[in-house]
């Protein structure tokens, strides 16, 4: 242990940082000692740091902990929770009394075993998947630079603050989040490394040899080293970085669970709980006298004193708001209110199409959507992974976000699926825009992690993934996805939407922004299709499912599909009527909202007579629809390289295998 | 375009290095004209490069395509894949005949968009999703490693060389590899940078300012910067990476499309066709006359000379294979031969557990097979992502691998699941061992782009997922997978096994270690679970589902369940024997074995009566089985954080919940 560490730096004007200090690595030792689960370590090696940072810089109002310029604190080492619930409950969030703390990690309670956006108040983003925080980080100080270009200094003005682990720097993600930071220079972005040199395993020399500092600079950041037990040093390192003209690293050289005797410095405390005897002689170390839970009131004056400040600035911020002529727009923005037009505009929209009738792929007709709610709408920012002409994501008044100027609203996020999503999660969760970005469906795989937290943390962040089945041809069966609608069709709270036409493409743009709590996948086509429906009067994907075409006369068999194999379904559906065959079909665009449906209408939708499903990709989340005597038209392995037709006839997703089936299941009857 | 480029430089004593390079551009421009589809830009432009590798270092002898000590050549930018195809038609690969060129991206072709492994002789990897060939290179340089220290210079003694793209070093992933690269100082790593400053939307800057040298710098591999298009020093600086110490990274700047006169150098270039007229000047420009198609005889005979240099290569080295006393060794470890006696001994070993019944997580008892199996062979390489001591992955005897020192068969792979897996798929590509790795389950949504690698390619690489459920506890929903399941078997030709004892868990590691074509995903608990199976008379795993217990009398209810839900089917149907309802338990610990049974099996497996499926997880892969009236117990959304009993009560997968379906199911019959 550091002999400089637990002393007061001689210029602090405050009565107890040492105190204050191991406030939290008492809270954290007895909270994961009771639950006997939990991450003590992280805690207890960055208390200085998160010390100096709380009470020097962050600027919180924990009676308001939605204030739109307020710091982000983003705990990126996410299993070091104990740290951020400490902290809430020293600077006075109202729901994070210490019974809370208590409650570390039990059922119901608001102190999850890695911090849950939602579950508590001033919890700013989902951690504990590695590299995560630190790279939704980079999308909220995007937010805040996008926000700032719009409303200026007075309304928008914050920083980004991480804590980043060994772990978090490991993981890819991190890589692509640092790169995207340095290339838009996102300067109120500071990132406190927790260099403690141990991860779960043992020493991370058993694993890296990376020269951190060195990396980030690579990355056009710029960088500190500093001992992360000494008050001071941290205090300086954090202003100067605050001044700094780039994205900040600050490398805090820490001894992960400072203060026990015996197992400070080794894996030993990284994971678990540090045991009876550990805790006394580190009670005795730290010579800090409360009980279990119980602090000394000098030191929770201390931590209030946090709120204070923050509420001051808090209240600065409302006054220069109520004054601003920017006024109406930031509340627009801040609350993600689409114009009271939008759904009459977009219905008119649809309208038009069902005239035109558009044969397109639904990844342009996605497009001509776009160009109808950015006009509407300076809410959505677009983006794409290094694929924009692909996705189709750019409109056209689109201009591109630069390091030198956010006031566009396109953003060029790289070769980066996961990153781009990470960042998407930030821009979101930030508040101000709804973000939405593209890549092809099958690096959907490349992106799951952050598109997971997505779905968990409920909000409003919408992946355009194009290319979405064989049908995009010869790339081939490494960008053919087969497996990936029902990889997210089973994610929970994830709306996976595969349109059949333009019109369709239309209504589900509308679901997805006018959806706040779920992400939504819109699965699109390289190839043209046809429009399909010609009844606009309703949004009819908002149910899910619904029929398209009803057979004539009570039904031989029901055809499902979605996206472009509707157009397969509905010519089959017609070869079948010319053979006394009384076919309906019905395009599902979504199965979870059709799920949501009450049951009367899917009965309704499914029918009675036997189904078929047809999907250019793996069955499995057909089978809940399809009964006991369904058959399905789709894949059963992976694609291959060829043109698209080519594709179809060979795996046999064809009219004429779904009229074989459909007369099959009659035969049998 | 660089003037110095076409000229053959002075020293070389070849005959026409500028039209040995102008044949690959012409055959890819041609190729990707005839297709009017794939990507012209990287093979002309890196052309040079390439043929300077080849020409000077590359070993490899078309006649021997998996002459076990030949170079590793892998094209990380996949999809310039029409280099690779040109190469090997040059150098006379025997299935890449001038037609195949003719034929590229056309159905049934070997020359498909991406090169895929397996389609043609001498493709070491599928590449084309970006970043995964640079990622399986570090593992093809680690087999290298692991199989010189076992056999020595004289029989193991090669080179991985990559050609890579800025989409590869944009990629997460590559930040992953690089820095395991590095740690393990693989100095026989060679990686070309096809720095040519142009990506799908543009100019790389739009995307990244990253300085790469730098970057690989911190990460501690040797680095040198060379003109893409200038012969001489791309032959000095593959020189001297093959004598660094460290991983070498060579930064080749270069022309995009170079030779075109009008596009070279755009992204235009990039993925379509030159077209007509861009073709003809450029064939100008390269004062290239020949036809489409066809070549000068004296390029073929320069290009010929590599496979004549390559087939003296090994014929010298199979020389020294014949005359050592290793000879036996290396073949077994190079055909992966288990020992004869593997079956008998796993057999002998599930006889002793079901005499012993251990009550062990299957984590655990996974850890015990491995111990069995490690002392068997030595072919298996274990590893984890930071998770040894919870994925329970390194044996007693397992010695750490180390920068100084491969002989050992343990591998810290880092909080790189990503770069694991990929790494995993080269280790199995390079041939000499059977790697398996362990992280948590939800963290293969991290690792999902190489791990559909290892299913597309179908090669041994196994998965060892634990911490499998919400029966984690207290991590919560981050850490509790719940749609994985599912995601994992909707992707082909991957084994998806989740055991429910330590009797099944040692079936599944010897049908894992047994598959050659396919790899294996474990998913295992973190819980204790009691071993269930007694009967242990045949490897019932193998055939993927099996009634562990069977009704006494006419079944009234089947329960299917698997892993750690076994126990919970179990108890549910003795409280139902009690109450005089007869019910039926079916472990099914691998849907995709139990769906290549023959029907009458699963027929008789599924039974008449209905159906009950006991999942900790998202029920989508158990439709199938369920049929029209079944009932799904398990996971509608994500998890809590708690510990793993009260997670169980709350989410209602207990026996009771079983016994009440099964009560509810019975009356309606």
């Amino acid at each position: 242990m550091s002999d400089t560490a637990d002393r007061p730096s001689p210029e602090s004007t405050d009565r107890n940082p040492r105190d204050m200090a191991n406030a939290i690595r008492a809270l954290a030792m007895d909270a994961v000692q009771k639950a006997n689960s939990g991450h003590p370590g992280m805690p207890m090696g960055m208390a200085d740091v998160a010390t100096v940072l709380f009470q020097k810089f962050m600027r919180v109002d924990p009676q308001n902990p939605n204030w739109p310029d307020r710091d982000r604190f983003v705990l990126s080492a996410g299993h070091g929770s104990m740290l951020l619930y400490a902290l809430h409950h020293l600077i006075g969030y109202a729901d994070m009394d210490i019974d809370q703390l208590k409650a570390f990690r039990q059922m119901g309670s608001r102190t999850a075993g890695h911090p849950e956006y939602g579950h508590a108040l001033g919890i700013e983003t989902t951690t504990g998947p590695l590299g995560q925080g630190i790279s939704t980080a980079v999308g909220m100080a995007i937010g805040e630079r996008l926000m700032n270009a719009r409303f200026g200094d007075d309304l928008v003005d914050h920083y980004t603050y991480v804590i980043a682990g060994d772990g978090c720097l490991m993981e890819g993600i991190s890589h692509e989040a640092i790169d995207l930071a340095g290339n838009l220079n996102l300067s109120k972005l500071i990132v406190l490394w927790d260099d403690n040199g141990i991860s779960i395993d043992g020493k991370v020399e058993l694993a890296t040899k990376m020269d951190q500092i060195a990396r980030f600079k690579a990355a056009g950041w710029n960088t500190w080293s500093v001992d992360g037990h000494d008050a001071d040093a941290i205090e300086a390192a954090i202003a100067e970085a605050r001044k700094s003209d780039k994205p900040a690293f600050i490398a805090c050289k820490t001894i992960i669970g400072y203060g026990a005797p015996n197992k400070a410095g080794t894996h030993k405390v990284h994971g678990e709980a540090l045991g009876d005897d550990e805790i006394a002689a580190t009670r005795k170390a730290l010579v800090w006298e409360s009980e279990p839970f119980e602090l000394p009131e000098a030191v929770v004056k201390g931590w209030r004193e946090v709120a204070t400040k923050g509420a001051k600035a808090r209240k600065a911020w409302e006054e220069r708001l109520a004054a601003s002529d920017k006024r109406d727009r930031f509340e627009t923005a801040v609350n993600c209110t689409l114009p009271a037009a939008f759904a009459e505009e977009m219905q008119s929209y649809r309208q038009a199409l069902a005239k035109d009738k558009p044969k397109v792929a639904t990844r342009k007709s996605s497009e001509m959507a776009l160009e109808v709610v950015n006009r509407l709408t300076e809410l959505t920012i677009g983006g794409s992974a290094d694929l924009t002409g692909s996705n189709n994501t750019k409109t056209k008044d689109m201009v591109s976000v630069t390091a030198d100027d956010f006031s566009g609203r396109y953003i060029h996020y790289g070769v980066r699926e996961h990153g781009m999503s990470a960042a998407m999660n930030g821009i979101a969760l930030h508040g101000g825009a709804i973000p939405y970005g593209g890549t092809f469906l099958v690096f959907s795989d490349y992106a799951r992690g952050a598109m997971r937290l997505s779905a968990l943390m409920g909000i409003r962040v919408i992946y355009v993934l194009t290319h979405d089945s064989i049908g995009l041809g010869e790339d081939g069966p490494t960008h053919q996805p087969v497996e990936h609608l029902t990889m997210l069709r089973a994610t929970p709270n994830m709306l996976v939407f595969r349109p059949a036409d333009a019109v369709e493409t239309a209504e589900i743009w509308e679901i997805a922004l006018t959806e706040t709590k779920r992400p939504s996948v819109l699965a699109l086509t390289r190839q043209g299709l046809p429009t399909v429906r010609e009844d606009v009067s309703e949004n009819l994907s908002a149910k899910g499912g619904y029929v398209l075409k009803e057979a004539e006369g009570s039904r031989d068999v029901t055809i499902m599909a979605s996206g472009s194999e509707v157009e397969i379904a509905l010519k089959a559906a017609e070869t079948l009527a010319g053979e006394g065959l009384k076919a309906a079909v019905v395009s599902m665009p979504s199965m979870e909202l059709f799920a949501e449906q009450d049951a009367a209408y899917r009965a309704e939708v499914l029918g009675q007579a036997p189904r078929i499903a047809v999907e250019a990709a793996i069955g499995m989340s057909w089978d809940r629809w399809l009964g006991d005597n369904g058959r399905f038209i789709g894949m059963t392995g992976f694609g291959a390289s060829a043109p698209a037709p080519k594709l179809y006839e060979h795996f046999g997703i064809t009219p004429a295998a779904v009229v074989a089936a459909a007369k099959d299941l009659a035969a049998k009857a």
